[in-house]
């Protein structure tokens, strides 16, 4: 169990989630310090009761002062800190994450890492198109799903650990899969959609289609704004699970383009009744 | 110019779209009549106040007391009740639609029309999840789209009054395309998006994912609860302007696919920037 008054938590990496993850401990009453690269971001949240304390430099003796560390960093980044900084970290600390992908961060961070400080990976499913700490809000955490990511390697009272950060912040759904059914059912929700949002608007220029577009068109494309820098190492980072879930996806919309060809209404309708059959189960309640 | 105290509205096909229009006319001051296949409907309409009278039967003097007939049907029973039925329209009668295909069906309607009635095209870019004259309100209208798709056989005269229709309706935007124009927009912005949610629910069972599932999920298929029947007659009356949208899709969606298969974050990125650049225009003012 985290004690408010023993454990003190530091944020790496201050951006959209690491300064909404540093709001919501603050309120339910931790000491929350923070690392980052950009003096702005420390100084703005400092300013702005986001964090405790805070630097932009890496030292050995603040970071060696907090007891569970979340680490918001984009996936590369994440894995050269921690093999390039461990040494610095408080025996018995307890490292979490907030990566989109998890078998290519969670698996290479936990064979590096001392034997004497525990890494239990955990995704939550929150964001906004907008970046920075300025942007940050406890409440984007709010209802949202939060997924934790154990291995074989990890301990029980670290998992839960690791849930209970989740219930602090105010998450909506608690979950626990594997690094495995992360990857593959991220590879389909999330970046499988993006892909599709990002074909879509390269497909055309669209500038005079503006006008004439309904909320659906809007609705699908919303995501296609996209930080290229983070998504493309996402993509990247979870290969094997996006390409199979691309590949089923153009299968499938290959075999309505065929349908269309040969006027095969009877397949047409056939795969809209899946598709409203299987759609009615994710109306929000 | 229409005269609410002389023009009477006839409405065929007493739907989700027919309703709607029925409510806006007679909220206009309009006198409308309905011509519909169920009873129930035409009981319905006029129990609720959303015609002034109505038929379930085909009654030459009945029909032949209106001067706008608006077809609001399946493309195939339009054309199909245009053919047999054309003989009960009163000599100068303005027809239009409201269906979402405009090449495969202006073009023979105008072609198999008597000479002293006129056909002008149109598409209200509006609709619900859900159908019926029981589910119509005059607000679905108010600030979507509509299309006027005249081709060279149509008058001004006759051109005009189509889109003072949709002034009256209240619509949002009202605007003039060639029947060809509107198939292709219509083919990228609507059809290929149904398209591709319908392909996304196909590509896997999905009852377990409906917990993970973050918004943009839910926003990209919420078209795909779809009319089976209507949409596969709309996809196959709009075939070669589909089947050209579908491709120019699969081959931006293959791309970002072998981009990811062999790592070229270079491209990944540039497809990212494109795809952000053109989505900004779409942002609702």
């Amino acid at each position: 169990m985290l004690d408010r008054n023993k454990d003190r938590i530091l944020i790496v990496g201050l951006g959209l989630i690491g300064g909404s993850y540093a709001q919501g401990f603050r309120r339910a009453g931790f000491h929350v310090g923070a690392v980052t690269r950009s003096r702005e971001s420390i100084d703005y949240a400092l300013g702005n009761g986001i964090i405790d304390s805070g630097t932009n430099t890496l030292d050995r003796e603040y970071i060696s002062g907090f007891d569970v560390i979340v680490f918001s960093l984009y996936p590369k980044t994440l894995l050269s800190w921690i093999r390039d900084n461990q040494d610095m970290i408080k025996p018995g600390a307890l490292l979490t994450d907030v990566t989109g992908v998890k078998c290519s961060v969670v698996y290479d961070i936990q064979r590096m890492l001392r034997n004497d400080i525990e890494f239990v990976g955990a995704h939550p499913m929150a964001g906004r198109e907008v970046y920075g700490v300025q942007n940050s809000s406890a409440d984007i955490l709010k209802d949202a799903n939060y997924i934790v990511t154990p291995t074989p390697a990890n301990t029980p009272a670290a998992i839960e650990t690791c849930r209970e950060i989740g219930r602090i912040l105010g998450f909506g759904r608690i979950a626990t899969l594997s690094p495995e059914e992360h990857d593959r059912m991220i590879g389909f929700l999330s970046q499988l959609t993006h892909c599709i949002a990002i074909a879509l608007m390269n497909s055309h220029e669209t500038e005079h289609l503006a006008e004439y577009t309904g909320d659906s068109f809007r609705d699908l494309t919303r995501i296609a704004r996209i930080n290229e820098n983070m998504w493309s190492e996402l993509f990247l980072m979870n290969k094997q699970a996006l390409l199979q879930e691309m590949d089923l996806f153009i299968d499938q919309i290959t075999r309505i383009r065929e349908a269309v060809r040969t006027d095969d209404e009877q397949l047409l309708r056939q795969m809209m009744l899946k598709s409203t059959r299987r759609r009615i189960c994710f109306d929000k309640k």
